[in-house]
């Protein structure tokens, strides 16, 4: 794990957050409470109006949970605060005063679509297509689930959760709602990315903050909606079924 | 009615529910109560991970509300009765730890439309449109809606329900949410509904009873929900505009 | 001002209202005050059973908010008022127990796609494209926000506000669930408005009076929401930020 990092970059009042691990940008606790940390710094940051989030390398932008991780859970406890992980970044995306602008440069999976989703603008490049695998190592999108929901409605979400084994490709992201924009080429995604929170920079704080709490009126209950689903996740992953599965994919 | 029946067939861990009437499939209450019951068996069956539910022939899905038992209905109560039909099987749909396949062959009205929104995975032939043509009755999609809206949303829903003698397309009805797979043909429906049955039929149960659960939360409320919508369509269906239209129809 | 108006036109069970200003149909108080009374009169006129909005011009639906009274505004009271103004219009259509279908000639901005979102069933032009453009000026799409996400959902809502410079299409917004019909010329989009309008008005009123509010359920709390969101309107437009923007547009 030497090479993980997270890193929060600050350019005027342009915020970016990049984290990156060595397998696919699968992310373990670790990594997961220095998202969160630094979700909240920027927060804290008042020269900042915007916040991009992405990650290392130029091909997975995150494959979700780190398996290695998922392996070592021995109990209740540590099955939940792995998953509170999790939860706790997309807290802190809701929670921040700061629009978050998510650069998606290629696939996702499970926990990975969920921080895509946690985005208040999220722009991918065509090759970004997601898959939600939870069900087919017995688990399930649960912590993910609400801000996949509120991103692309209960059909699609459900319909990804089923059919467990597919690759959703960037452009039926798209039309769901997942990703604003989809862009041809790294270059094309950069350009938009930086365009966009560029423009964001020169508007009103006030007005930038007051719509993001617009954006997310109704999440109130998240907090403990998120830490029960974590708790559900915790447990089903001590399954018999599920450890055979991670151990045949060890 | 001789002809009509309700079939559950049980493979492993994949329940098969059929239904067939002789019109086209409308439902009568005779049907709609057997359909629940089954629903309701199929989910006592701790041997079953899945249930499909289909229909007979090779044409309509589901032609919704029998217009036989409609034109039959004398009193308010008898109204709700009718109505509560549909209102049972969504519920059973809904509260069943079974992830339920709908396979609609072809096209669907009204209630029959209800029954696919109700799924939980929906895969249909490019022949299945649909159409809600309640209010040119002089009724409404009342039970039906809330199953409906979840799937394709408020704006599609009072689309199809104010543009009550249009039928939208299968191609639609997947942009929209209700359909997740539309098929060129019967041979390939019946390949893709097996292939998903069969694997969810290997996955972990406990992990499929809590994605179904997730899936439905927030509907807490239907049961009183379309008790409501049944007594309001069990009051139009008595109104003259009603009685005038369905006896042109007889 | 004094070319400026709201009429409402009877023709059998159809009621017709249309207004117009100069200012590509930007809105002022005095016509949003018309546009409610006029909605709440057609309400309680018996012999309707549907009301059709339009605006005048055969170019933009509506530009949004006047830009001359929004920089007339000088304290919060004012500001709050003037955009109950728009509050006062969604919140009429929303109550009234008639079908409000909406003729949409040309491109909307704000609160003119507030406007359209406020229908039960829009009908658009090719050319009617929609731009959310009020983070631009320091404000944001407060009041209006809750019609627009009703109709093409949180993901396309936040998008739109946040990439507040471009105009998305017709087609775009008929795909997000904002239009129910995209038609190729003004002569198209008035025959299918009246054929829809006409075949509403042969429909037994009860039944549209119960589908209009099953559309609109789960919307009980908009009185008060409408009326927050106003005021935080009130005060952003005050802000030097908006002060500046405003004036260098006047």
């Amino acid at each position: 794990m030497t090479n993980s990092f997270v890193k929060l970059h600050i350019d005027g009042a342009v915020g970016t957050l990049i984290f990156f691990t060595p397998e696919h940008n699968a992310l373990p606790t670790a990594i997961l409470t220095d998202l969160e940390q630094q979700i909240l710094r920027a927060d804290a940051n008042t020269d900042l109006k915007v916040l991009v989030i992405k990650s290392g390398g130029d091909r997975t932008f995150c494959a979700g949970a780190s398996f290695k991780e998922l392996i070592a859970i021995e109990n209740e406890a540590q099955g939940k605060r792995f998953f509170m992980g999790f939860a706790k970044v997309i807290l802190a995306m809701r929670a921040s005063r700061l629009l978050t602008v998510v650069r998606v440069q290629g696939k996702s999976v499970g926990g990975g679509v969920g921080l895509a989703a946690a985005a208040d603008y999220c722009l991918a490049s065509q090759y970004s297509s997601i898959k939600l695998s939870e069900i087919s190592i017995g688990i399930g999108p649960f912590v993910i689930g609400p801000a996949v929901t509120r991103k692309i409605g209960v059909s699609a979400f459900s319909q990804m959760t089923i059919n467990a084994q597919e690759f959703y490709s960037a452009e039926w992201a798209k039309e769901k709602g997942l990703y604003a924009e989809v862009l041809n080429s790294a270059e094309e995604l950069d350009e938009a990315v930086a365009k966009l929170a560029n423009e964001l920079a020169t508007y009103n704080p006030e007005a930038l903050a007051e719509c993001k709490k617009m954006f997310w009126s109704g999440t109130k209950g998240w907090k403990k909606l998120l830490e029960d689903r974590a708790t559900t996740s915790g447990k089903l992953v001590l399954s018999e079924f599920t450890r055979n599965k991670l151990k045949s994919y060890a």
